[in-house]
């Protein structure tokens, strides 16, 4: 088997409420980047990144490379393919944090296809999108999708 | 319930091989930066990242936060978590690719704790990640975890 490696790696300091990490990947894409509890679970801007934001990164990246290959299969000509994904930290009882919801807000811009074959389409890709399939059972996953309006000659 | 929204959004243009995104987050740790298939699949440095790359970034902050959050309940100190994670794409047979494998590699410098303690805190906290929990039953996590070994005064 034939696997390709992608890392991460974070270095983090001091209690969870306070103390802040340090994230980078091995692209450098990331590049010491600033983790903070309070941008975890707060509104603070400026205080750097979380995990959900990362995992929203990481749907909608996969999506939109699944879609781009599907709608490519299907011989379709698109430009323009617009994800953004949502992910959704619940506060539970007693104290604890769980992801339970992404939701997957597409757009694109394709000729000759209509917006209920599209939405067809967007659905069938969420099932086999890896980053869909590792999350399955665990997180629900929400696509709302729908074809920009294109100028007519 | 009260939910925290993380946002990240792309724009993809062309092909699934030779097109690119644009992947941006609502923080702004990622601005316009370059995804590509072959970052995905190849070894290509300078490529940019993808999705593999987001989901090893999800999980090493998620386990870094939860590990030093556990440490300090249970009233230890610790200091540098280096977390590093490995996110594994294999390729499937007729063409499909699958995330089945994450590792986590983890170090602390922790005053009185014992490296047989330390490993048993760090399964648990596996356990309970919230990042670990969204990919349970679907990819497989493996966790080496190592104290570093302290200066003696």
């Amino acid at each position: 088997m034939n696997a390709k490696q992608s890392k991460a790696s974070i270095r983090w300091n001091g209690k969870l409420e306070d103390g802040f990490g340090s994230l980078s990947t091995e692209s450098g894409v990331l590049n010491d980047e600033v983790v903070t509890w309070s941008a975890r679970t707060g509104n603070a801007s400026g205080m750097g990144t979380n995990p959900e934001e990362m995992l929203a990164a990481a749907h909608a990246t996969c999506f939109a490379m699944s879609l781009a290959h599907r709608l490519d299969d299907d011989g379709y000509d698109a430009s323009d393919i617009d994800v953004t994904a949502t992910c959704f930290l619940d506060r539970q009882q007693f104290g604890g944090i769980a992801i339970k919801r992404m939701e997957l807000d597409v757009t694109a811009s394709i000729a000759g296809l209509d917006e209920p074959r599209f939405q067809e389409i967007a659905e069938k890709v969420e099932l086999h999108c890896p980053v869909t399939k590792a999350i399955s059972g665990n997180v629900t996953v929400h696509v709302d999708a729908h074809l920009r309006k294109l100028a007519t000659a």
